[in-house]
């Protein structure tokens, strides 16, 4: 006998499911305060459980599984407060946890009296493994276990006045029973309850340990859901474990299975692996159109919460909620996000459609500014973006190709990340204020006969010494480059000229990017920033001869 | 216009996965030092590139993506440090990425130039998104540039002498884009690279952003294998990412649906969401009696490297590796634990079947001994495990019932877990060593008459003051008892007696488990351990006595 053997799938070929779709959300439940709360290293005490509550009833949870109040006295007590104090709002119901013996039953209804609404939610193991090894019970003994604890909760039910009582039952351990006896034990119990189309039972299928592949979870649904006899007088739930990484996704195939109801917690915490990650499922929904009618629009602040309740981390590639899921560091990846953010803007299309990303961040009170960081790996889009976020600069294509090495080059040799601020900084002290020879003060245009020449004085320091240059050209840059050229031999030539107003409005500052080549054929930018969009270009030049300076200068200390 | 449209997904009512298990391990290719690497917030260095390389080999990986070296010095040279050095054992091969510009390409090769087996992986994006907004061009241009890119691969790879270069090809944001149009551009790659059976191209198709629920990447990938050309010649190659928390169900499902390898990363770590976790896919495996081929006997060093190099920690709820996840914390769930492992020590059998554990943890190098952790919702089958555990006493079921209500009590009272040391120093303090009015010292049988009678001398001390008390019964307990009563009035009755030898071997110490009835009906265990059988009875019996007369004087001293 080999030490593990493979799971038996059921055998199901005229399923239905993968042909579906989800259309809507299904009914949410938390258990973040049962089976979420019964799984943490520190269980939650009062206070923390009732921020957790308050918390769950802000995002718009309906219903809310409190505790297991029979097997725990911080339980029982926290019901109390909630139910004497009156912090459940009338639309939202309560569930409570119970086993189906008899004094923890009468307990649990202790606990729950003067609820306006509740569910108490019968559960016990069903599994071929528990039958055997945990109750060596037969199919009959644990059928009996369960009716006989529904038909206890169905007197005690019938004896509170002054509340609505609704019922759950979960065969636990679903995943390992043959659907057969699941629907037979079901049947039995729902046989004591008399569900109606008007007030059904809630059937719980728990994947209480995760089996097998998710598509063998639908497939389970989906027959017990054609067997079973009640199923038009019931909500089916669902409540998946994530022993095989896939909780989300059974959740998610067995709603197209046919299940009405998901039991889940914030950011999956639950016993040993976790249960479904609700705020995943929700925010999936969301990205295919899809009202998931909880609010996550502010996700930091539940994570705050989620955090500080249950002493666990919210990993960083958590879907939706992790620090790092809407940081794109790889070139290619950022070139694409901006282009896409970027055509989106253009066409004023109101679809969110950009590049890796499935939702828009700021829909969930996450922003896209501090996304993009700069390694050795990021490319020129990231840099341009960042260079602009930071500092209005809309870079020309050349200089985002030309800047992105630069940024490459000194991450490479670190070995670190960039910071976005570190980037703005090495931008400006490259092209805007490179190491000065040459300074620029002021300049006035003079008298110029020749038809389309303008002629400029310009006032400048070139290595420690002012000088009055005059030159004339087609504008003032050309005007400077020949006067340059005249007076001091500076030979480089204008490749390109760019320029932009930085902000709307017309005291806006402009942006000037000026290429120059160099007489042995090198091109370098320089950058210019004025008020004066005359004098942006001015610097702007100045900037990129200075950098050719430096250019010729380093080469002359290496000799 | 809705701000986010449905994903549309494509109809194949005649798909055959469904139907599928998984019968045997994918290909596996680790992507942790590129897709893995260019998301961390500090990308690797030289040392941690090499100490991750290692342990990739340690596990058993036989295809390893080291780098995007066209895209980074760092890359570039770490490759070239494994060639150089021969790191690479032969029967490993090393892929590459480059995207499909000529330069790149040629830089590419330069970086592998030496390499005895290499996979070039090529990409481009083809998506209708990417298309549209990122690189404006239409099919033709998509495809020219694959193409394009696949022929300077092919005239490269032919001037190749000293080692085999293997092709792989991704049609990148594979999920976005038309099944037509990725089959259309595959087939047209593979008329360049012309495969054959015995040389297959790897064709890789992404899940570069996880757009739908995992059946729908399945149905892409059936319906792909299904329209293919080339799928005869071809490996077919899942790479998931975890956008919506199915990545992993979105490989498995993709594997029933034809695929033949996955690409991946240790705990799921890449972009965004990240990766394929290959730990928790390869665990899967082991659970259904497939071979891996991936060796995570000592999942604890492999936790220790991924950690160490990416700086992320791995998840407390991570399936196979988090710290909680063979952790029980409920009580019902703890009993049925130990007793799964006890039905498994009885039968002799093989085969692993516990409630709640998917995995024997002693497999993959972690221990059951310090899983169960007390806290106040914890049951008598956790506490009892730890007391067998920690101290060798297997308790009677009444005594796991009230000690496990001690347990309870005190971690009600401070809302903290118990840590076992701490369960096991509360027992002893509470059965084995209580506040002592009565000390045994020593005691001597007497000759004696009566037939089935036995007389014993004790010397103890009452009070504080020695004494030598005399007594008989059936038994050296039944004497003592006697002999206090008649000397001091003691009236307890005793109500059960159970002992076992605590270790194997004649040498051994036993343990008795004493319970006695006060007049007034309390019951009280009181529990001895010594190497003489009688003798730990007589502590035994000692111990309840004290626990006795605690109670009365607590009694005493509230009135």
């Amino acid at each position: 006998m080999p030490k593990y053997v493979p799971f038996q799938p059921l055998s199901l070929p005229d399923r239905t499911w993968p042909n579906q779709t989800i259309r809507h959300a299904p009914v949410w439940c938390s258990v973040d305060l049962r089976d979420g709360n019964q799984a943490l290293i520190n269980p939650m005490g009062p206070a923390k459980k009732m921020e957790l509550f308050k918390t769950l009833l802000r995002i718009g949870f309906k219903e809310i599984e409190v505790g297991f109040p029979a097997a725990s006295e911080t339980d029982f007590s926290f019901l109390r407060e909630l139910i004497e104090q009156q912090l459940i709002p009338d639309d939202v119901t309560i569930q409570v946890l119970t086993q189906a013996r008899p004094q923890l039953i009468e307990r649990t209804f202790e606990a729950i009296a003067g609820a306006k609404n509740a569910i108490v939610h019968l559960y016990n193991s069903t599994s071929t493994l528990q039958r055997r090894v945990v109750f060596r019970a037969d199919k009959a003994e644990i059928t009996k276990l369960a009716v006989d604890g529904a038909t206890r909760i169905h007197e005690l039910a019938s004896q509170v006045s002054d509340g609505r009582v609704r019922y759950q039952y979960s065969p636990e351990s679903f995943t390992g029973t043959e659907i057969d006896f699941s629907v037979e034990i079901c049947d039995a119990v729902c046989n004591v309850w008399q569900p109606t189309i008007e007030n059904k039972t809630i059937i719980n299928l728990p994947s209480t340990v995760e089996l097998a592949t998710p598509n063998v979870y639908a497939d389970q649904i989906e027959l017990f859901c054609r067997l079973f006899k009640f199923r038009d007088r019931a909500i089916i739930s669902l409540h998946t474990h994530n022993d095989r990484g896939t909780g989300v996704a059974a959740s998610e195939l067995a709603l197209l299975a046919g299940a009405d109801r998901v039991e889940g917690t914030l950011f999956g915490n639950g016993e040993r692996t976790g249960n479904l990650d609700i705020v995943t499922m929700a925010l999936n929904l969301t990205t295919q159109g899809i009202d998931s009618g909880l609010d996550f629009s502010n996700i930091k602040e539940v994570r705050r919460v989620a955090e500080f309740c249950t002493e666990l981390k919210v990993h960083e590639r958590t879907p939706y909620a992790g620090d790092l899921v809407f940081t794109a560091f790889s070139g290619s990846h950022q070139d694409a996000i901006k282009k896409g953010y970027d055509a989106m803007k253009e066409s004023g299309q109101e679809q969110f459609e950009v590049p890796y990303l499935t939702i828009d961040p700021a829909d969930i009170g996450r922003q896209y500014d501090p996304i993009i960081r700069v390694n050795s790996q990021s490319g020129k889009g990231g840099v341009a973006y960042l260079v602009e976020n930071e500092l209005g600069f809309r870079l020309p294509r050349r200089l985002q190709v030309a800047f992105s090495q630069v940024v490459q080059q000194a991450t490479d040799s670190t070995g670190q990340e960039m910071p976005a601020r570190e980037v703005g900084k090495k931008f400006l002290e490259t092209y805007v204020s490179p190491p000065a020879e040459l300074v620029y003060r002021s300049h006035k245009p003079l008298e110029c006969d020749l038809e389309d020449q303008e002629m400029f004085q310009f006032s400048i320091e070139y290595q420690g010494v002012a000088h009055e240059v005059v030159g004339q050209g087609n504008g003032p840059l050309d005007a400077l480059v020949h006067a340059l050229t005249e007076k001091f031999g500076l030979a480089y030539d204008i490749q390109d000229y760019q320029e932009h107003a930085m902000e709307a409005g017309s005291g806006s500052s402009a942006a000037a990017y000026i290429l120059l080549k160099t007489p042995e054929g090198t091109e370098l930018y320089g950058v210019g920033q004025h008020r004066s969009l005359t004098k942006a270009s001015i610097l702007g030049l100045v900037a990129a001869i200075n950098r050719c300076l430096g250019l010729s200068r380093d080469a002359t200390s290496k000799r």
